[in-house]
């Protein structure tokens, strides 16, 4: 397969070959995309060493997957133009993902959606995270209603973010002096930061409504009610989630986690008598989703549930899902 | 008044010396107390440099208040003793939290439970921001359900839990080396460990279920449905609450936002236009607790509310609170 990977040298283009390579996907040949200010700069890659080159609009011909990680503006610009010169375009950003005609997907939840889709889009990082656990639990028990709180990193905001919280958490230590901000909008060092992306009439944060729009999306499920409260904490990658769910039938802590250790996706963590439970320390880097802390909750009688989430939010929340989305349309041989 | 500091060297104790002074509370003696290991430390106190003095079983003669900041097991040990002696003992562990005949007190929720008590109970720092806001929509609104995750800080483990999360973080940014954990279970900076306090038979942690047991008794509400999620976060000071409640009756934010302008010991900070809302960065050191993040959530109809709260844990998580309790028990002018 001819693959282009845009939005190399960002955090999640960076994964997306790592992914590649490490899932052993079929590339036969890897174009590599930047802005031009990025471009020349040299990346390992499955297949050597290579020059990323500056984007350019005919970026497309003869790739079979473009797999874009920019902006939701480059996506709304570009996305469409790349799917027409051949390739299936699978996209990061929040540009399409709500479009009646785009799949927005989570393999493990909902593969079927792609159909002959050459648009796919990949969901916002703790929707993804989220999903794979709520979508077993849900065909088992049923879901009424959930609730998240949401534990981010630095690295949701990019590489950039991922240096702002080192940088500044260095200025704390050693200079003494006030963390400043540049990527987020107030000093994360120390700090938590209620706010991640804009501000909606609702009061609510986009990026909580994102969790709620497209995990209605992805499970099927258009009127769920679900609530999120975002933030973001000086952690520099992976995002924890603290999730509440009202059942349809009851529920037991051992029937969950009986449930959750068989989904695809998921590596249940919950040994607490051990002082095991998910964390960002042991899932980075991990594909699947640590889930733990599984207890009924008498919150809603016997229908009660809570648990916590660690997800590597530049895999399963971006990198992998995209190429795991790219594995299920591979032709079949 | 002739008070004495049990515990004067811990972070509570040296926040309580400072409250007393900069809420005048009139005192007109004041005894510091601490391990013998700690003893001969000088510490600035409203009358003047102190030395603080070994703990002896004497400690108590003379004196009008004794404020204890030290465990569970000195004040199971030596608080009805100190009582004993004459002066009115305030206890900030969780030794007699739950006993039926000692008070469990945050004066703006229920001041008229210590009637003649000579023994109180200054309650968990995570229960005392939490009530501040929650009994105050509870009047307005009614309560159903509560639902909290917490983002809290070292210093809820101490000093010394501070000092392990910046010299652990210095380590991880000078020396490139993993972060050990002393303190903690697990190492914390860039971290997320949801485990404080030891795990009951039901799966909860000890600090999530003082947070139910404790606000129920405090807001003399024994049946509330209260589900939390104590997570320790890489901050130094402040906890953060994400809440979601469901109301009895109907509720709006603008409702709510109202009811907690007039709340006593909660400062509204929720102007989400200009990026306003409750953090570690700005609560840290603030005697009220910051509620912000206030919207209507869907999962409940119209008794549904979420917001988000950041208290200091020293102040009115601790300290703050006790002297506040002090103060309800001057004898009247």
């Amino acid at each position: 397969m001819r693959v282009g990977v845009f939005g190399a040298t960002g955090a999640v283009g960076r994964e997306i070959i790592q992914v590649l390579g490490d899932r052993k996907f079929p590339v036969t040949e890897l174009k590599l995309y930047s802005s031009p200010r990025s471009a020349g700069t040299t990346l390992k890659t499955p297949l050597g060493e290579k020059t990323v080159e500056a984007f350019h609009p005919e970026a497309g011909r003869g790739l079979d997957f473009c797999l874009l990680s920019v902006s939701g503006d480059f996506s709304r610009a570009h996305a469409k133009a790349l799917a027409a010169q051949g390739g299936i375009v699978i996209d990061n950003s929040s540009a399409f993902r709500l479009e009646d005609d785009v799949p927005l997907v989570v393999p493990e939840v909902n593969a079927a959606a792609i159909g002959s889709s050459r648009l796919i889009a990949n969901p916002n990082c703790t929707t993804a995270i989220l999903v794979v656990a709520l979508e077993p639990l849900r065909q088992a028990f049923g879901l009424k209603r959930v609730i998240v709180s949401t534990y981010q990193a630095a690295s949701g905001a990019g590489a950039e973010g991922m240096d702002e919280l080192l940088a500044e958490t260095r200025r704390v230590l050693l200079e003494g002096g006030p963390a400043q901000a540049r990527k987020f909008r107030h000093p994360l060092p120390f700090n938590v930061i209620p706010h991640i992306d804009s501000f909606q009439p609702n009061a609510y944060t986009r990026e909580e409504m994102k969790v709620a729009w497209e995990s209605r999306k992805i499970m099927g499920f258009p009127g769920l009610p679900i609530s999120c409260t975002a933030v973001r904490i000086p952690t520099l990658r992976v995002h924890g989630e603290a999730v509440t769910i009202e059942t349809e039938r009851p529920v037991t802590a051992e029937a969950a986690r009986a449930v959750l250790a068989k989904a695809a996706g998921v590596k249940v963590v919950d040994d607490v008598a051990n002082a095991v439970y998910p964390m960002p320390l042991t899932a980075t880097g991990q594909y699947d989703v640590e889930a733990g802390r599984i207890r009924a909750n008498d919150v809603f009688g016997e229908h009660g549930l809570d648990f916590f989430l660690c997800g590597d939010q530049l895999l399963k929340g971006a990198a992998l899902n995209a190429v795991q989305i790219a594995e299920r349309m591979l032709p079949k041989a």
